[in-house]
């Protein structure tokens, strides 16, 4: 294939984000012959990137494609020519992230969210806290979802990928932007759906961590993931009515591929919890701070208004935030298993 | 708790079956106060049962309590006073084992069938060739459905149990049978759909296994049982209409612990086959057969009348029955996934 690198009809895109999965996006998007702003906070790292095409520190053996990436030190550049825009940032980093962001700024653009969780403290999930803060037109919004760890990416193992999008022809863009050898995208028109399914996946992951250090074993992490997808069936059903088929790659495989990983942050922190921790200490000894932990706390106000029967997340909820003792909490939720 | 271990009101429980599952069940069983006969093919196992109390080949660290169990060298002799008869031999053995049985040595019982698979070259699920072989009524007919490892059965782990059969009232007094601490038990009237889905398990384990030896990852594998179920809620509601929820338990949760599980012999067979071994060889170097192998030809048969998209079924049957290239044949699955 001979490629024209010209300038003129490539697809301007901004990239907003510096970790696995932001790496492993323009790793993606960089098959095709693109031009990408990538916005990196630190001036080391642009240096760093510029210099050795590598990012620092994460998925760092992933070697970028320099003549169609642009690491840029401010959002403003980055987004000043892009068409389409990637959330690519932890959802507790945004706001700080975003600092520097104004409505007109997003004006005419596709607002891709690649991010995994809620913002902290804010009830909405990321789409409607988008079109909120920042006006973007329901159509223009879309969402890349999973099952995709970051790290196969890097390895080029195929994964499936599906964009969610109010608008087909939306989805569809997004699609094409990223649809590679070894990535298959597929599109939907339930935005709101996969991105409730793409935070409740955290949740059921730090649930099962937590079953999980309390010495359950594989039977039970069975019949809990298949409670969980029912669980979610229930809570998306209900928050945004619509046709859907929750056993799709995008709910059900994305909930796999997170409760079933020994890597999961979420996994790793209920793990802990479990075992005895408390949730500062887990926090602390982590480094970080899981994303289950937020959406746990953010699905369950939601939930107080449209009161879907949610065992799991309670549960999780009294563990996480109301000192409630992991082993009873979890013997009272398996008796609401089935 | 103080019980009367007196013998005439006690359940009188037959076992067929000298391995792992049958050790488990037996053990579970002996919660209660219960008469099990356990039949034991072998003269020198039913000593060593009797003189240590343990099985000697299989959960040989379980400890049978053998004031409720009693080993017998024939299946008469087993059945005779038995009201209940639990049939846990692999499916590849049955027809050697139950050579002396007759129908009427099971007029009036009920026979449980924890069989996982199909009888080598007869196209019937077990509970239908138990009728047509036995004359045993439908309302006589139960099957123990997981997701349970044995392994964790010993281990006291809780599990959940399904029991299906055609008749409420049978399901109901086979679980209150099972029911113990660590075994929850729910019933279904789904006898042949939970069957079925119990058959077709292992055909995906299979193919999780040929695709995870020809380097696929945890991304694809999502997607692979996320397609797989579907596939599943497709075949069974073709083979036997009825209302169905295939994410519970005893379907989608019997799916991810065995897809999911590292010592499935199905997972282990497919990913031989995927490393370039011959169906031949993999059964050599594993000296066993995997049930999976098997059940692929027979879902594959009962499907050239019904005719259902079954895509990873296909993949597995050209694989296995028709030296297909394994890594060609998944190319080309990959492209009818979603």
């Amino acid at each position: 294939m001979i490629e024209t690198e010209s300038k003129e009809n490539k697809p301007r895109i901004a990239v907003i984000g510096s970790g696995s999965w932001a790496t492993a996006l323009i790793k993606i998007l960089t098959e095709k012959s693109v031009r990408i702003q990538w916005y990196l906070r630190k001036e080391k790292d642009i240096e760093f990137v510029k210099k050795f095409h590598h990012n620092p520190r994460y998925l760092s053996d992933i070697s970028l494609n320099m003549r169609r990436v642009k690491p840029v030190n401010s959002i403003a550049k980055a987004l000043k020519e892009a068409d389409t825009v990637f959330l690519v940032t932890p959802a507790a980093f945004l706001k700080d992230t975003l600092a520097e962001l104004t409505p007109v700024m997003l004006t005419g653009k596709t607002v891709v969210t690649a991010i995994k969780g809620m913002v902290p403290g804010e009830s909405d999930i990321i789409t409607d806290w988008l079109s909120k803060n920042y006006h973007v037109p329901a159509e223009n919004l879309a969402i890349v979802a999973g099952p995709c760890h970051a790290e196969e990416v890097a390895l080029e193992r195929l994964s499936y990928l599906t964009i969610g999008a109010n608008k087909e022809s939306t989805a569809q863009n997004i699609a094409n932007l990223l649809a590679c050898r070894y990535i298959k995208v597929q599109t939907s028109t339930d935005l709101y759906g996969i991105e409730l399914a793409a935070i409740m996946k955290n949740i059921v992951a730090v649930c099962s961590g937590i079953c999980h250090g309390l010495n359950n074993g594989d039977n039970f992490q069975a019949v809990l993931i298949s409670n969980a997808i029912e669980e979610i069936r229930r809570f998306i059903n209900m928050a945004h009515p619509a046709e859907r088929n929750v056993n799709q790659s995008a709910y059900l495989g994305d909930l796999l591929v997170t409760a079933y990983s020994q890597f999961s942050r979420n996994r790793t922190f209920g793990n802990m919890i479990g075992k005895g921790y408390s949730v500062i200490a887990a926090q602390m000894e982590m480094n970080m701070i899981a994303e289950g932990y937020y959406a746990v706390q953010s699905i369950y106000e939601m939930n107080l208004k449209l009161q879907v029967q949610m065992p799991i997340l309670e549960a999780t909820y009294q563990i996480l935030y109301q000192k409630a003792n992991p082993a009873l909490t979890i013997e009272k939720l398996k008796e609401q298993l089935s």
